[in-house]
């Protein structure tokens, strides 16, 4: 496998004629070869409508195809070995260990969605019997089942260049689904990108599916992702990344003549409750812990911990002493691109020069151009309470303590948070009784919550929710992590008195598929 | 139980302030009282405080509670007796008939949410075990549970005063998912809707649960609806009515800070596909079904057959012409409002001036004011193909035949279709090829796809889908009518390693509620 500077239109190798651009290795701070070209809208239409000629067929190859692709996709991706953590090492200044673990994370998020498409609950069929006898009038036969929305528009993310990215859970779940893809290529990790994404045309093309099914197309700045998802064979939208970058396309969907849901995984600062009994009891252990969670990866993970509420005391100060000391013993280490170091260090910047705000502690100085140090913060709930910017992300090692003077000042802390993808509590038994009063506000705000654990770390269960409510994601009821992230590119269709020579095979009388099925109000595996 | 012309704000019954309207009687073209106050921003804001101030205790209550008030909600409803079916008919002019059948159906359908609410599905628990012994990391505990999304605005359509109104599908649907329902009164059945309001009040109170669980806001123009949409309490969106109006709201609710679902149920055309060995078959049959399914409830369905695509010959003139005959021998009948009779009369004058329409027949002709009569047109297939305005709905007993020169123009017509809430196939088994390479068009297009049926007439049950890709609604992924409603108004929520003494009842480990839960990949009821 090569990484030639190409665009993946269908079952072709296109290199793009609008100009061209380098990845960039951001410990070096300095481009990396080949060049790739880059496409334009003719290559963005070109890549969906054959999507859109491929989705038919697509969605109606049989269950076992399509568990198969996703198998392969895996299969691939190994077989790129080491080539692959290379470039991505390079092109995101992530460990290779990190790396190795996220191509192994990636492969069983598809393996996963393998399982799930051959279990076919995704399918939600379900059957209601005739009445012929009713009166006044008889009662027809209805039959539902989920098919796939129709191709999707994936962007992926800097911060996870495998399992975010190319073949990431967006992919895998919208090809589970049965919808073909389309992605853009995230330009920080273009080769990553091609090499993946070869991985992909190879399956679709080894199990003879149509072309159509995958494409990955490559461009500067916001014109051609705006032409993907504004292009009316797109039927949904996976993206992880900014607020703003996510707000823009949620717009761009919102004002097609057919408007397309968009699934944005934006920001989150994932609020840590640290409850008093728990304070007091693991004081030491708890700030090493989020010293330790909020400077993991460089704090480049969507559930970094960037805001920690407590009640003030004796217990809290030792707590911001010994995280503050453990941060400052942590190295800068080269965040994924320059432009992320930069904003990572304007905002905390900004943060510092706050009213009311107090610089605790920093990490490690260092002259790298893409180094990011850690920086703790601190302020009080009145001061929180008034600043709305106070809850802004700010993307990298970056928290905030919260100091609240009693327990109704931290509900009130609680109430007033935006949405999040995390919640986390550190509780003892003494701390059960306030912790049952702040769950209602924390399932409103957040997709998860934790107790006494670190929000980083995404497993990938059929039980995750890696969602929550704006602005955190675009849309509150799903996930882009887990087994119910499938959900996103389904919608139900009803058959009524169809007959059976023409009905699908999930719905036909004998249950051909032995899949589970809703029958007359009763789950059955008939 | 009277009718005083309030809003229902919680437990109160409030006069609006910002003058007054009436509702009014269409057939005999005459005003009714009393007067209604109407209500503004203020009265709104009052309405959605108290549904915020509810929103935590409601979810929490027990799934009985919740079942009960909707249970309690349609003996209410019952016990107003003949006084609702007499007001409902004055400002609607519907059959009484009719409308003892929609409140069977309204009453039928909260029912029915009951009882799912009691089944427990809905909440959709997931348990992921524990992996403490995993290398590199332990796994932790993940359990999953979907919640409310939070209060609902519900804005109830003209067409179906009570199962499409106050206490109709989206209201049912919402409070079955634990979400509180505030409702905006259609100017058109005021009275209804304050009666039915009261006995949702009525509920609500009995049942001991917090007032801000139902409100009942009054007003004229969209200014009242548009604020009710905007404040950042409501969480949803559920409407029936106009392309229009459904528009409207969906900019409302994209434009807010924290943008919000809209499940807006718009504008169907409802194509029946009468393919060649049926025409020949049954061409009278056919024929007159149509007919009656188009002039029913004079055309104010939703899923009115707008369309009918056939390929031409002599069966489809016989078709054509016995359809016109059917139609001229019925009388015109008084239509829900004047400003709806007003619409269809301009809407089928201008179909009629139309470059290559012919209107084919109308009904028997009326003077009265607010009285519409059938009216079909023909047109050719290349002439639909080429005016993307003879897609457009004319609400009321209108149709178009398009007329195909053979099944591949027929096939792309199905391609040229918007989205639509249902699409129908009349077939005998010589046209199940044809068939078949239409259904994955229909099934890209539409909700619900029949057989040998009319699409009037919408069952109440699990796999019904009311729905279907935009313009027919504002979200494909959903249904306004039949037990997946419910979905539309749930979040998931992750939990992480929770002690057993804060986890939510549906995801302890005894299973105290009884429910189908997902553990470790396999469903089952423990």
């Amino acid at each position: 496998m090569r990484i030639a500077g190409e665009m993946l239109l269908g079952a072709s190798s296109v290199r793009g004629m609008q100009g061209s651009m380098r990845a960039f290795d951001p410990a070096r701070n300095a481009e990396i070869e080949p060049s790739f070209g880059m496409g334009g809208v003719a290559d963005v239409a070109r890549a969906c409508d054959l999507a859109a000629a491929a989705a038919d067929a697509y969605r109606a190859a049989p269950i076992e195809t399509r568990a198969r692709l996703l198998e392969a996709i895996a299969e691939n991706i190994a077989a790129l070995g080491e080539m692959l953590i290379e470039r991505a090492h390079a092109e995101s200044a992530l460990p290779k260990a990190r790396l190795e673990g996220e191509r192994a994370r990636t492969m069983g998020q598809l393996k996963l969605f393998a399982q799930l498409v051959r279990d076919g609950r995704w399918c939600g069929a379900v059957l209601d019997s005739a009445m012929p006898e009713r009166v006044p009038a008889p009662r027809p036969d209805l039959r539902a089942q989920r098919i796939a929305l129709g191709p999707v528009a994936v962007f992926g993310a800097s911060n996870f260049p495998l399992a975010f990215s190319v073949a990431g859970g967006d992919t895998a779940s919208a090809l589970a689904a049965g919808s073909p893809v389309v992605v853009k290529a995230h330009p920080a990790h273009l080769g990553t990108s091609e090499l993946v994404g070869r991985a992909i045309q190879k399956a679709v093309a080894d199990l003879g599916l149509p072309e159509g099914v995958f494409s990955l197309v490559i461009g500067a700045g916001n014109a051609i992702g705006e032409a993907l998802v504004a292009h009316p064979a797109i039927k949904a939208v996976g993206f992880t990344g900014s607020r703003q970058g996510g707000l823009a396309l949620m717009r761009v969907a919102a004002s097609r003549r057919e408007p397309i849901p968009v699934y944005a995984e934006m920001s989150s600062v994932n609020p840590m409750f640290v409850l008093p009994a728990a304070l007091a009891a693991r004081t030491d252990a708890l700030a090493r812990g989020f010293a330790d969670s909020l400077t993991l990866g460089v704090g480049q993970f969507c559930t970094n911990p960037g805001l920690v509420v407590a009640i003030e005391g004796a217990a809290l100060e030792e707590f911001v002493a010994t995280a503050a000391r453990a941060l400052q013993e942590k190295s800068a280490q080269t965040m994924l691109t320059a432009g992320i170091a930069t904003a990572y260090r304007s905002g905390i910047d900004a943060r510092a020069n706050t009213a009311g705000v107090t610089r605790v502690a920093e990490g490690a100085a260092s002259d790298a151009q893409c180094a990011g140090r850690g920086a703790l913060f601190r302020t009080t709930a009145a001061e929180f309470l008034a600043n709305a910017q106070l809850q802004d992300e700010i993307f990298g090692p970056a928290s905030l303590v919260v100091q609240c003077r009693d327990t109704e000042e931290l509900l009130r802390v609680a109430e007033h948070l935006e949405g999040q993808l995390t919640a986390t509590l550190h509780i003892d038994e003494a701390d059960y009784a306030l912790a049952a009063r702040l769950l209602p506000t924390l399932e409103r705000k957040a997709g998860r919550i934790l107790a006494n654990g670190f929000p980083t770390g995404v497993e990938v269960t059929h039980a995750m929710v890696h969602g929550g409510p704006f602005p955190a994601t675009s849309d509150a009821r799903t996930t882009s992590v887990g087994a119910m992230a499938i959900e996103r590119f389904l919608r139900p269709v009803c058959y009524q008195d169809l007959p059976q020579a023409l009905m699908p095979a999930a719905l036909r009388d004998e249950n051909p598929l032995g899949l589970w099925r809703l029958r007359d109000g009763e789950l059955a595996r008939r």
